[in-house]
């Protein structure tokens, strides 16, 4: 469960010949999310993914923090994690039972899921819908970085992503202090599961809302990993590739930092700059 | 609506100091894909994507060709394209009306959508939720491509992502045939749009199924990938990147021939190497 590569026979071609070779690729399983409130016999599921295996609790957590539905570790009193092909298990899953008292509305989060191919936004169609879960914009005092701190953050990632290096496969999220010291790192085939899963560390830790601390993408950013910041509090991204037009907007109206092409010794600020320091 | 990117103004750090600056971006918005039966007075909404505007029409068809639900372009008997803000439309949709006589079953399609988080998997647990749709293996004769002409694919695809030299923020598709021509190139923030782009121009082109040509992305292979491929009948994917576990599963299962980290040149051939010849 906590392997993120396996081995598969490949044929390689280098521009001249052919060759019979091994190859160590990214493992993507899919993973059942199901959720039980205090009051019903029986859970509910509420989302498959299609994820690297490990740190499955920590995802199953981070997307109820990412979806508005759980803000503090005490609202699950437990979770279970289920391995494909235990009892009558189809495939891997991880049950969380909420706290009594906590009485998420199963029914919008159905229908906000209904119907969707994007990547986590879960048929809710735009900015005002976001609203609608009433986060508040993030505190602009408080967190700030300065530029080089900020410089330093891709090659204490990439040393870090082991998957990557061994794949070239995998996308990684990874929170930072002030100081440009990086916490947690995680890997997925999914860059919404790798933040999902540095979310959900951050939770078991006690440490949302992340008021202290900035979110870090090996990749691109998109609306919803945007939102998934939001959600969790954090005041700060990060990202070595381009930002969305969609995410630059939401990070303006909430009042994050959004950093763009974080490489080669240089970076954009696309929203709310104060957070740098010269 | 056919505009791919934007302008902002950005705040740039070069290492040394910063300065003011602007920057073209990949543009993402909502799209609502509304399906009306030929027996219904009004239509439903099937997914809402957070997509790079243009081509619409095609993401809409080629998203029902990947989930199954149409084969023909004459099971779509019309189509109209609402911008936000026209009449009712809180975003833009496009509205779908079939054939009288095609009949999908929208509640198996709404259970599969259900609940996920996950690029397009969309509920469907696992590959044997996939042979539910039936889809035959593709057939082991017919299309092949020399190494030689595989290997000059990716540069031509570079010269076609004009969106991507703007913005360094979006995905390419491209189909291409035999001989190493390629044909339509699309370009999405999201990889499952730009390939459902691509998918729906070949069936508006009764070009479907795409037995003769292969499927080009620029980025990363996953399952849901290789399961639009499939759907649309095609022998052979190439990517830039690297393909997960789960979609090299998929094409030895149903037949493809899959190759993944075509640059530099060389690739690696994951699955069903015999239409690769030397």
């Amino acid at each position: 469960m906590s392997q993120a590569d396996d081995h598969v026979p490949v044929r390689r071609y280098d521009g001249r010949r052919f060759t019979h070779s091994d190859d160590q690729v990214a493992l993507e399983a899919p993973l059942e999310i199901r959720l039980r409130r205090a009051a019903d016999e029986s859970s509910q599921s509420i989302s498959i993914t299609l994820r690297t295996p490990g740190h499955d609790a920590e995802l199953a957590l981070g997307f109820l923090v990412g979806e508005g539905l759980i803000r503090r570790p005490a609202e699950v009193q437990a979770w279970q994690v289920f391995a494909a092909g235990a009892g009558d298990a189809q495939g891997d899953a991880v049950e969380l039972q909420l706290a009594a008292g906590v009485e998420p509305d199963l029914e919008r989060l159905r229908r906000h899921f209904y119907a969707t191919s994007s990547c986590g936004i879960c048929g809710r169609a735009s900015l005002e819908a976001l609203s609608v879960l009433g986060h508040p914009p993030i505190d602009a005092r408080g967190f700030s970085i300065s530029a080089t701190r900020l410089l330093a953050l891709p090659a204490a990632l990439a040393a870090r992503q082991s998957g990557f290096a061994a794949t070239g496969g995998l996308h990684a999220t990874a929170v930072f202090d002030a100081d440009g010291r990086l916490g947690e790192v995680r890997e997925d085939v999914g860059r919404h599961n790798a933040t999902d899963k540095v979310i959900g560390a951050a939770l078991q830790a006690q440490q949302l809302p992340l008021a202290e601390q900035g979110l870090l993408f090996s990749g691109r950013v998109s609306f919803e990993i945007l939102q998934k910041a939001l959600m969790a509090g954090c005041p700060l991204v990060a990202a070595v590739g381009a930002p969305s037009s969609l995410a630059i907007q939401l990070a303006w109206e909430f009042g994050l930092t959004l950093v763009g092409f974080l490489r080669d010794g240089r970076f954009n600020i696309y929203a709310n700059p104060d957070r740098i320091r010269d």
